[in-house]
Order: structure tokens, then C-alpha cells, then sequence
């Protein structure tokens, strides 16, 4: 039986390394407290701000600055709100840290203070994105560049881990690539769909491979990919959820205009550049209207002399 | 002095490897005909479809599959429809060819047909993209998993030559990264950024680095990347919108509530996997808005034991 603990829990906020102002932030945590939240909170700067929360504010003589070398800033300023509040986790002063620091020094900081879990041998950074349906957590969206084909593994575990915190029973993941296929891909996520096939055994849990076009049906848990991957999908899908968003404001919701913009339908196929020809590929789940564009394209392509200009270009 | 050609530009298509049935394509490539499209068309099919088109169909005996083995296929199926609008293509007896086929296929049999332009050592797949303001065109989508850093600089001369046959006087380069300072990414990435900064003398031409989320304000044409990258980017782009068209249609256009779907802003930072402790990573361009929700998130992990869950499933 798990005793349900009466003693608040404690969450420490890096003022610094925001866009945001560290008043401002602070005015924010402010309100949050009136407006009852069920924590305590303890902040970390090395800027002066002050007011009711004094005595839980844990000032720092220094600041890792945002282009700031991770390795060096983090073995030169231990006192610094990002080391201070990772080092107050450490010693479970507090039960979480919450930074919008400099990412490579919070990854090697927390790696090195709080060490890495058994069984994990890169940490990586998840999200968690809205579908049609339920949430699907996305790892890595940034703490690594490369891989191997054994760190997408346990970023498979890590994430399923994490959805079931969420109170899902039973996660599904799948793994990150341009097609469905177990042979698509880097020879690494090749190798990682076998390994996730091979544990697949007992309780199914791996969906094979996903394209970033059916994560948003919602029919998977955890989307798993390496940091440069996961940082572009996250980023394009913020940018173009902002670019819907601000064109819905600025035409007053004049829909069905931003739906022929943005169906992806009328735009018209990719184009095959560096070969010697007009050559235009369509999707292979092109709709006829989608491919009568792609046909309008070439004709578009043939019309302005593309291939001519292309030559010119490389001359 | 340039003359104007009177016959008809010839666009050839490929009936083949679309998940629309050749019929139906047939039946709305009659209907663009119709409608008064000012080119000639030239149909290759290994299928009997028939009508007004009749002697504009070439008939091929073979197909190619969409699991089929590129290299294999394009060897061993030259009298595919693929493989034969390309050698028309080759013989100046079309203008552009349009395929929904195999990609690998196509590419393959591009390269090896009509070979590749002087200067480019690899063929790149171009897509067409809208922003807020012009389309951007973002090459490779798809044709080539890594590349080295002179073939990203070739693709973005491919690219200026495609946005100016598209009649953009000086179309401006971005790269596509994780983050906008030089040293961002993978060893290519910069080895690229300093060849293309290099280039950008006489007249400027090159905008650096460039995140996804950026690319919609329209402030680049040409957006360069790897085939794996931009396959993941085109993609995400082409989920997001669809999901939230789909939306807009549900709801009966009720935006408040999209927009709070939609809002990333709401949505609650990267939680740092791996690592023994709870760290939560939050933008660094968040609001105080967002930052509250990164500290909110923070406490949900703390609450639903997490850490544990994450280390039990690592067990």
C-alpha cells in the first residue's frame, strides 16, 4: 500500500535563461500560488527579485548565458540557478526542476549531477504533442544528433514509461521514418526496427515504423527519433499550427480560403531536380486531383524553362 | 532573341503506381483536356485503359511495383511505364514526365536515363510549400538519406534556379537546423553553413541557419536539407495541416477551442528522459504563460511517480 503524502511537493524554477524576464516570471509563479497550486515552489536566480516568495528564492553569483559552451559553463559556474537547481534535485530538496536554460548545459548538468538511469546511456528530451486523438510523446526532441540503433530502444522504454504515468495501460510506439516499411530509413533505425520487432513478443507494444503525416491520427503513444529528427518535426509542427492559427485570425476565420491554402493536395508534387528532365513525383496516395496538379506543375516547369535555369545556375 | 514555340509543350504521365486506380486518373486527365489545358498529354500504362486518348497511350508490359527493389526493378523493367516515359523524356519526344511511382525507382532510373546536370552529383526531390507570405521550396525531400555538405550547397543552387524560373528575382537560402547559430548540427550541417556563408559575397543569397517553426514566416525560398530530414519536415507539415482542417470541419469551425489544442504554448515543455530526476526543459523563447504550464507539468510528473514508472521499466 502506498501512503499518500501529506507534505507538499517542491518545485524549483530557473528564473534565468528565459526570454521571458526573471520578474516576469516570477510575477507568473505569483499568481500560480494565489491561485492555489498544490506545491511548493522554490526559484533560483542570480538577478534581484524579490517580494513575498524571498525566503524561497536560492540566489546564484553566477549565469550560464545562452551561447555559452555547455561543458565549460557547467564545469565553471556550479553557482549558477541551472547548476544550483539541479545539484538542490541531486539532494531532494526539491522534487523537480523546471529551465528554459541553455539545453546543452542543462543536458550535460543533469547528466552528470543526477546521473543518467540504469539501463540508460543517453538521456533524451521528450514533448508531448496533441493528435486527433490522445497525446503522443515524442523522444528525442533535441539531447542528441546521433544514435545508436540500442539508444532508440530505450527511448521506446522511457516513453512508455512515461505514457503509463500518464495512465495509459498499454502504449504503442512507433518509430520515426519516411515510410513503413522495415527497410526504410538510416541502416540505424533499420537495426532498431528489429530489435523493437524482436521484444515485440509477450504484450505487442511496437507499431512499426510512422511518417510524421500519421502521427496526428493518434493512433500511437510514443513516437520514437533522434534528436535532430525530433527537433525539426517538433519545431514544423509548432510552425505550422502558428501559421493556421494567425491566418484564422487574420482572415476572420474565412476557412474554406485557408483550406485550399493549406491542403497539401493542391500543391503540387515534388520535382526531381538534377537529373537532366522535367521530372515531377507525385505521392504515391496522390487523388486524381492531386495528381492533375502535379501535372499542371510540369507543364509550369516546362513553360519557365526550369532546366535551363537550373543549367545556368551551376555554370 | 528567344522564340516563342508554337507546338504544344508534350507532358507525359505515368497511369501507373498511384493508389488511384489508372481509370480514374485517365478519367481526369480527359476532363484537364477538356477544360482547355494548353499542352499535349502522353500516357504510359501497362493497363488497358481506353477512349479519346487512345494513340497518346503508350502501352508497356511490365510494372513496377511499389515494394519492388529499385535498382533491380529499373534494370530488369524497361519496358515499364516508369522506365519507358523516362527514355520518351530522354528522346525530347515529351517536355516533363509525372510519376507517382516507385521514388526509388524513379530516381534511379532518372539519374541513370537522363543522368545527372553537370555540377550536381546527386539528384534532389523539390517541394513546393505555403507560408505566410510566398511558397518556400524545400529540397531534398526524399532522395537521398546523407549527404555531404557540397551536395546540400548544390541543391541549394538547384533551388535558387527552381524559385527563379517560379520568377523570384534573389531567392534567399536557409538551412534547415536545430538552431540558428552556425555551429548547430551535425558535422555537415556546418561544414555546409560555412560553404554556403562563403558563397555569400557579391550578392547575398544565403540566411543562415533555419528551425522549422520558422520557415512558415516566408522570409526564405529555398529551404535546404537532407532527404531524410525533409522527407520528416514535408510530412509533419502535411499532418499538422490535415489535422487541423480536420478539426476546423468537426467542430463546425469553433476556433477557441482549436486554438487552445493547437497552442504549444499550453503545451507543457520537454521533459529531460533518462536522467535520476525530474527536469522539465521549457523553450527558450517561452512566455510566462508557457513557462507556468512547463511548472505545472512538473508537478503532474512528480504526482504520478514518473521517475519510478520510468525505472520500473527499465528493470
Amino acid at each position: 500500500m502506498e501512503l499518500r503524502k501529506t507534505v507538499p511537493h517542491r518545485i524549483g524554477i530557473d528564473l534565468m535563461g528565459c526570454d521571458a524576464a526573471p520578474e516576469d516570471l516570477y510575477r507568473a509563479i505569483l499568481q500560480l500560488i494565489q491561485d492555489g497550486f498544490p506545491a511548493q515552489i522554490v526559484c533560483f536566480a542570480s538577478y534581484e527579485v524579490g517580494g513575498e516568495l524571498n525566503n524561497s528564492i536560492i540566489k546564484c553569483s553566477q549565469v550560464i548565458q545562452m551561447d555559452d559552451d555547455p561543458l565549460v559553463a557547467v564545469r565553471r559556474k556550479k553557482d549558477s540557478s541551472l547548476c544550483q537547481g539541479l545539484q538542490y534535485l541531486k539532494e531532494k530538496k526539491i522534487d523537480a526542476f523546471v529551465s528554459a536554460g541553455n539545453t546543452g548545459a542543462l543536458l550535460f548538468a543533469a547528466k552528470t549531477t543526477l546521473k543518467t538511469l540504469k539501463g540508460i546511456d543517453r538521456p533524451a528530451l521528450l514533448a508531448l504533442l496533441p493528435t486527433k486523438k490522445k497525446e503522443v510523446a515524442v523522444l528525442d526532441v533535441g539531447a542528441n544528433l546521433s544514435l545508436k540503433p540500442d539508444h532508440l530502444v530505450q527511448f521506446a522504454q522511457m516513453g512508455i514509461a512515461y505514457q503509463k504515468s500518464r495512465g495509459i495501460e498499454n502504449p504503442i510506439v512507433g518509430l520515426l521514418n519516411i515510410g513503413i516499411e522495415a527497410k526504410k530509413g538510416t541502416p540505424q533505425l533499420q537495426e532498431a526496427y528489429l530489435k523493437l520487432d524482436a521484444m515485440n513478443r509477450d504484450q505487442p507494444f511496437f507499431a512499426g515504423n510512422i511518417e510524421g503525416k500519421d502521427v496526428f491520427h493518434g493512433n500511437i503513444d510514443v513516437l520514437v527519433t533522434d534528436g535532430f529528427t525530433g527537433n525539426v518535426f517538433l519545431k514544423t509542427a509548432e510552425g505550422i499550427a502558428a501559421f493556421i492559427l494567425e491566418e484564422l485570425s487574420r482572415n476572420k476565420y474565412e476557412i474554406s480560403g485557408l483550406r485550399s491554402r493549406m491542403h497539401y493536395a493542391e500543391y503540387p508534387g515534388a520535382i526531381l531536380c538534377g537529373v537532366n528532365g522535367v521530372v515531377v513525383k507525385c505521392h504515391g496516395d496522390s487523388s486524381s486531383e492531386t495528381f492533375i496538379h502535379g501535372i499542371k506543375n510540369a507543364l509550369r516547369l516546362v513553360e519557365h524553362g526550369f532546366l535551363e535555369k537550373i543549367k545556368n545556375q551551376l555554370n
